[in-house]
């Protein structure tokens, strides 16, 4: 393997299950271990074409993390993980990941800059200047936001948090796999929703072989779907329901380099991402952003079914959109 | 003791430990087993006069549970503990007890009716009609429906499902208990809300008696507190944030038996109640209920300050409220 950008292998290393681990113990005294739920399957509306009730789906509870997501994980990973300079992190995000940043930096006693799209809702832009950081937004979506970071790191003097495709925020993000694995036990299937696939190359580092990955996309934001079809990562058009989080313009080169370990990747559509929404509100009082009920929405659409005994887990991850939107306004 | 209502002695025997145990082996497969999380003091916002911050507060999430409530635990315990006559069964309710009992009924087979007072949520009251429960609304608060209820089984064909004062409910709630302290490990205070008293006797039941109790009421709820003040369970009007969930007119027979395991009983106002929700969404993305914030509130108000050092666990026990009152309208 080489970092030749002429070879014409692929000069991508996945992250590896060491790195994951080595990130676990940096970041779990800053991190929660968020709990898991154990559900049954008619109880989350999962259509069921045997004869039996299939063994419940195990739910690992990510969206509980400070700020509300995931991402949190990554973030410390980042900068637990590599030296930070004086003048502070940069980071492009929808949302999530800047909140991640900020609120990482915040609580190791950095410096943090987020550009964030306008695109993002601000029940995720709000927070991040609550934590301090320096915030700028700029039109469009994650695209533009990283083309403006891109200008801002231009001199040199801060560092670059990458929302998914550096391997110390891989690792972060495959610490939620390492608990849910080590909490739920048995786990045969570990769902998980795909944006630059930063959680999913995480989940593929923490899974041992015998783990069956499946990744799954919203119709507006699948770009892992169409690195597949095309045989290489290429620029997606993101749009819909879960763009400010699952928004990147293509899949990461990290998960595209640990492919091979996907066993399926599914996609579904805005309404089956906001009835897996409702049906998290109606079965568990959880409230969970459109990404963040995005690898659930494989189930409850069908687009991924599940063998009756097939223990499956799936990441809740995310939970910042306004709870009226998942839940409707208030009875008058 | 005696159940010889002439006899001058206290005549109710507080549920024991044995009764939860047998009710957590009956009801195990029907009920969740909530998860539990650590929270940072200083994220709760909890006021801190000592040197260093304390240890984390557990949350004991069983606000989880289907139906949004710890209510089902006994209205399953109880259903599963006495014969059901073919009538079915009558609960009054405030909301989640009604809510618990027609879940419970339905997955049981047995037909329910429950009196809901006309000060009850809509969000509680029309899901309880979607269980395929008989629903009727009366004027005024559990009192009221408790009354109507009364008439309803004076023909003697139905069972009676009282929300607190019946030992296999106590037994159920303390289902809750057990679970904390098993997965938690090393609580030396549980602090639960109080307002019929059956998830604090329950809580008593389930708990060593190393285990502190603290008991919370709030202004408009405090039938523990006016009890201990009158030196017997007396009649309170009800008012406020929490009457819905925790409005009984006074203390249970079940846990005033129980009252000298109680630690300390405190008093919350509705705002620090308002406080402990906001602070719930905007730490952990929880939406709990004015009463299933109620024990939390004790901790971030400072009615309850814990040592430093000392492992205290929060019982959050219900979400049947819209999340708008918690968070607040949607941004514009």
């Amino acid at each position: 393997m080489s970092d030749d950008a002429g070879d014409p292998g692929d000069p991508v290393r996945p992250v590896g299950p060491d790195e994951v681990a080595a990130a676990h113990a940096r970041i779990a005294g800053l991190i929660r271990r968020t709990p898991v739920l154990a559900l049954d399957r008619d109880e989350l509306g999962i259509p069921d074409g045997a004869a039996a009730p299939g063994v419940p789906v195990v739910a690992k509870l990510d969206l509980l993390q400070p700020t509300g997501s995931f991402k949190v994980r990554g973030a410390a990973a980042l900068l637990t993980g590599v030296a930070v300079p004086a003048a502070g992190v940069v980071a492009a995000s929808g949302g999530n990941f800047g909140l991640a940043v900020a609120w990482a930096a915040a609580r190791l006693g950095h410096r943090a800059t987020i550009v964030v799209p306008d695109t993002s809702p601000r029940e995720k832009i709000d927070p991040i200047r609550a934590l301090g950081a320096t915030v700028e937004v700029v039109a469009g979506h994650y695209a533009q936001a990283f083309a403006r970071a891109q200008e801002l790191l231009a001199d040199g003097d801060r560092l670059a948090a990458h929302a998914y495709d550096h391997p110390a925020v891989v690792a972060g993000q495959g610490t939620a796999t390492v608990e849910l694995l080590a909490d739920a036990g048995g786990i045969d299937t570990v769902v998980v929703a795909c944006g630059g696939g930063g959680l999913l190359a995480g989940a593929i580092a923490a899974s041992p072989p015998e783990v069956r990955i499946v990744a799954v996309e919203t119709e507006g934001t699948a770009t892992l779907h169409r690195a597949l079809e095309a045989g290489a990562p290429v620029d997606v058009e993101v749009s819909g329901l879960a763009a400010s989080a699952l928004g990147a313009p293509r899949i990461g080169a990290l998960a595209w380099a640990a492919r091979e370990r996907i066993t399926a990747a599914v996609v579904v559509t805005d309404d089956d991402v906001r009835r897996a929404q409702q049906q998290l509100w109606s079965t568990a009082r959880l409230v969970a952003e459109p990404g963040g009920a995005t690898a659930l929405a494989a189930l409850t659409s069908g687009a991924y079914v599940a063998a009756p005994d097939e223990r499956v887990a799936v990441l809740v991850c995310g939970a910042n959109t306004h709870p009226a939107t998942v839940v409707g306004s208030p009875a008058t």
